[in-house]
């Protein structure tokens, strides 16, 4: 999916939610256990659910793998069944070597390979640009770098002021702007630090932002999206728990629909005050 | 496994040979293609040929996941032919959140989840210690951290200078050994930089390395051996694609354990020279 098409679809369903698929199998209502992919069952429902309030779909590899090859057919099935009018994100903080890198791009990016076709993937940084250039070669693909994330951990090395005063997080943005362009890297920003993503914004202006955090991990998105959206849109704001888990009994998907369409006015508003 | 039986195995076998099964379906000799799964009668074969040579085996998850589903059975069918005084790593370099990271670590170390039994499990240390900790929480089992990979792109972020005059890749070192011992911590140090090793062998002294980078990549085993070997052995050179594809035909399983071999020598006279 290309830039345009992503801030067309913002525009048509006045939405940046992205709803993170982490389908937690322990967490799934009593009822669909008995089907035969129990997982996929939940996430079409949830689809069907949120699909006119989210332009983006975000699964988390570590809750697919957990299921063995079983969790890896789910996630085909689910990647299939997502509206081609929705952006994917295939969650998974790879990051490797050169030709190791060109073998996760083929997973996620290669239909032929694994059987996914994910307009993106995010990665970890840490290896630098040969982790990373592999995935920018798939043209209309996306690399997704973590560059400040929201957990408690992050201020170990991610916050860390280099010599001449900038911090890493700020290194790894400026450094990796030269790798790609705002057609092909987004970035990972946790929406607990409203603060750094308008200073973060300033030195990415046109780079979509990939906003987790927001919900059950308590990030405002009134802050957000004050401090993170552009004429483009520029945000994509991810809520999975709020969202999967809003209801556990037969109301699930409307209770998580209705969760979906309170953030999408939400957002509605926020988009029309820009 | 435990560092004393690990230490028991380098002796044992005078090595530290790890061989990285890195097995791309595109290399395999011609006449295992009609096999069911030829990926695992290939690593089946070079297991058979190496194991009395080598201590460990380190399957890159990258080029299982390239195959999808039926990628992630010949990774559980090798894993279980797989000699268990044989230290088995899942070269997966994760890294993510708090829960994620539970998720991946029953992924790759708790056989009811996903069939996988590993004992230790590679990750970037970008996110900082909540999403190292998840792994350390299981007993007998192993984080290996990215300290310094042989890449080009290690220089983008891994060298840089921190106000003070530390580097990252020191920083990381220094931070996380307080997140757990060297009885369930380890660090990847790229071969290339032997004078690196020797520094990096200061600032953890107790902990095991995990050396990619030696044959193929163009390390030296001598000048690795002299900076890392300590009286425990504390190494773990890998070697994948000069095992592996040491021959094309009907030899290669010979070919690979004549190269192990080869290795092994080398590394029974740095032994007996500390």
């Amino acid at each position: 999916m290309t830039k345009a098409e992503l801030t067309a679809q913002i525009r048509y369903k006045a939405s940046y939610l992205c709803v993170g698929l982490d389908t937690d199998p322990k967490l799934l209502p009593a009822f669909l256990k008995k089907e035969a992919d129990p997982v996929f069952a939940f996430n079409r429902a949830i689809i069907d659910a949120t699909a006119s309030f989210a332009v983006a779909y975000k699964p988390n590899l570590a809750f697919y793998e957990a299921q063995g090859p079983q969790g890896w057919e789910s996630l085909q099935r689910t990647l299939a069944y997502i509206p081609k009018d929705c952006f994917t994100i295939a969650d998974a903080k790879r990051g490797d070597l050169g030709n190791t890198a060109a073998c996760y791009a083929r997973t996620f990016f290669d239909p032929a390979a694994a059987g996914f076709d994910f307009d993106s993937v995010t990665l970890s940084p840490l290896m630098g640009h040969d982790s990373v250039e592999p995935f920018l070669a798939y043209k209309g693909k996306w690399a997704i770098l973590l560059a400040l994330t929201s957990n408690a951990g992050s201020a170990d090395f991610q916050n860390l002021r280099l010599e001449g005063g900038e911090q890493l997080f700020e290194r790894i943005l400026k450094t990796s702007t030269q790798w790609g362009s705002p057609e092909n890297l987004m970035y990972v920003v946790g929406a607990t630090r409203a603060d750094r993503l308008a200073h973060i914004r300033t030195l990415v202006p046109g780079h979509f932002l990939l906003v987790p955090g927001v919900g059950a991990q308590g990030g405002s998105l009134a802050e957000v999206s004050a401090a993170g959206l552009t004429p483009e849109g520029g945000l994509l704001v991810n809520a999975s728990r709020s969202i999967l888990y809003a209801a556990s009994g037969h109301d699930f998907a409307a209770a998580a629909g209705a969760e979906a369409r309170r953030l999408q006015q939400q957002m509605a508003q926020h988009l029309y005050a820009i």
